[in-house]
């Protein structure tokens, strides 16, 4: 029997290539846009120009804030929603990959709310405290393949002092415009699109795990997957091949309405608490390392779910079927041999990491349908260390 | 090459057996309903009581409006529009079918907006003006699996005096929020679960046919496609057969993704001349008359998007697959044997419904992959009559 589920995603999308033209068109929710970015590759590319471009095309003006990490943190957010409201900007625009979309999430709360980031935080650290003005509207323009976040309400920060990195969103934080353009994305690096491409993976795969999951997610899900099997080790393999980053853009789009209708499981947990004592660990890489221990486990628990998976992958309808197409595709991707040794993490650590994995983010545990413990966790860190 | 496209379906979404409790927690768009209702059944089958009470639960006071047919016409929309003006009204709920919920949609235009109907209607004898004022909000509880016009902008309804029957929607008229509970559809009587789901199987066929179709309809209106192939028989042949309701509803709102997305073809505006000029020709059973005659003249233009449909049916993927697989689903609903000649339709008009489906809806046939000319439109009606 089906899962009742509620649906709500009011982002208007605009998929394809040369769909950033929207921006100088479509109608615009504010008249002075924060644009946030991060890193210079936004500006080298010419796509900051042109975002400003379309935007005075309709009269709006931009303000840049440029300083957004690859795991933003909460001091950015601050001085950002700062600089919004003393020069009057009216809604915030996210252009770049999945840090500088969540960024713009988190600044366009604190834009519109008095206090500090973390006061409205649950989980961790955060008071949880309810949030008393409605945010700025958010635009989010992706240029990478790997958050989702153009369609879901999330927005992960990392709060640097206390090392927590922690996932927030209600519906206020739904982007009202985004633009998903595969030209955008083509000059994305092979290693990288990897990693972003099996963040999408990982988000709908375990969107379809979780005991949540319902038809719609799961229709998503299964398309998401179906996608980057197929595509993702063309568009690593050949930046150029607009087709294939396409598809991987849909189905990374396509994983953020998984987000949105179902939830991550405690793989994203687990990697989280990864790179917040580890800034400089890519998050897709952190997932690619621990994903064949954490999916052998999980997989007991519903195997039929991992066959349905499996052949979504082209691979055989059964749990070997996904582990062996989850190694595969990460052979034909090239990032089979990364070492958790080189990212800088160490085995003493493991039991802080599986701590941080329930007292940061420890309400995604409760959507497994496998009951994991802290002891089970330091046993899938460990099966993945090298 | 896939096709770019825009996704904007701002519609809150409650979906499965029970959901309608939600209207009696989540937040709602106003403070006093004007709920809109057809025919006696709501009334009979407590759905009403029970609407009434969930929003007394709120708060929310309620009037009613009970006039509207089951193809709804112009004059009820300006007196429901009146009426919830005098009475104070500042949001509508559709409750029924899709004749319900449409009237509803117009209704929530009419109640905010100077004039009659007709002027903001595009198309046969409507002015077309601007729609100076945002609609009132508007919330869709649908019980039949039909229309799919809780996950869509649009609503059709017919001026009486000119024989026109006409769609019409914008932004403003996607539902704020829309109830899908299978349990409310299992009064359904057998013929009319068929007329509606054969309606949303057209919807679908219709949207991955039309020129404008893209991944994302595409993947809406196969699984709506392999849900009604697999659950209509079950839902007509057992009404209280709750898991074939449940699918054939999702199946159902898919479907108005579908129209949110893509686009019918001219199949909708063929069929919708047929009923402007006949009122008591359910929508469904019009469609299913013309279906087969339609469909072989459309597909030698995407053979192998017929090949696709057949598949998801479970049927051979070639076109011959889809007609056989149309024509078995036809009588596993026990609707293989319609006649048009039953529903007061004689050929000596079939040159006037020819050119009304042009002079109304003319803009459907540009959609069509397989340009169709009156002559043709005689031709299809030629080959359906009996």
């Amino acid at each position: 029997m089906y899962q009742p589920f509620q649906f709500f995603m009011p982002a208007q999308i605009f998929f394809g290539a040369g769909s950033l033209d929207n921006l100088g068109s479509a109608p615009l929710p504010g008249t002075k846009a924060l644009i946030v970015i991060g890193g210079s590759s936004v500006k080298r590319l010419g796509y900051l120009d042109r975002v400003q471009a379309l935007l005075k095309k309709q009269g709006v003006e931009s303000v840049v804030f440029d300083k957004v990490q690859p795991n933003p943190v909460v001091e950015h957010v601050m001085e950002a929603s700062s600089l919004a409201r003393e020069t009057g900007c009216d809604f915030v625009i996210g252009l770049g990959g999945g840090s500088s979309m969540d960024s713009a999430k988190s600044i366009a709360v604190m834009a519109a709310n008095p206090g500090t980031y973390w006061d409205y935080i649950q989980g961790g650290s955060g008071k949880g405290l309810p949030i008393p003005c409605k945010p700025l509207p958010i635009v989010c323009i992706t240029t990478t393949a790997g958050t989702g976040t153009e369609a879901d309400p999330w927005t992960v920060i990392t709060k640097e002092d206390t090392q927590e990195k922690i996932g927030f969103g209600f519906k206020g934080t739904f982007p009202t415009m985004s633009i998903v353009d595969p030209e955008l994305m083509l000059s994305v690096p092979p290693k990288l699109t990897a990693y972003q491409g099996f963040d999408a993976l990982f988000h709908a795969v375990e969107g379809y795990m979780a005991t949540i999951a319902s038809p719609m997610g799961d229709m998503f899900a299964l398309q998401a997957i179906e996608y980057i099997a197929k595509y993702l080790p063309r568009a690593v393999n050949n930046g150029d091949d607009l087709e294939a980053r396409a598809y991987v853009a849909l189905a990374n789009t396509y994983s953020g309405f998984v987000e949105t209708i179902s939830c991550c499981t405690s793989e994203h947990s687990i990697e989280h608490a990864l790179s917040a004592f580890h800034p400089s660990l890519p998050h897709g890489a952190g997932l690619i390392m621990i994903s064949w221990a954490y999916h052998e486990a999980y997989a007991p628990s519903c195997p039929e779910r991992y066959a349905r998976v499996a052949a979504a992958m082209g691979q055989e309808a059964s749990v070997d079927g996904f582990l062996n197409g989850l190694n595969s595709l990460k052979e034909a991707c090239g990032v089979d041999k990364l070492k958790m040794s080189e990212f800088g993490i160490t085995p003493d650590l493991f039991d802080e990491y599986a701590k941080t994995a329930f007292s940061t983010m420890g309400n995604l545990f409760e959507l497994d349908r496998c009951k994991l413990t802290p002891a089970d966790v330091v046993s899938i860190l460990e099966k993945s260390y090298s």
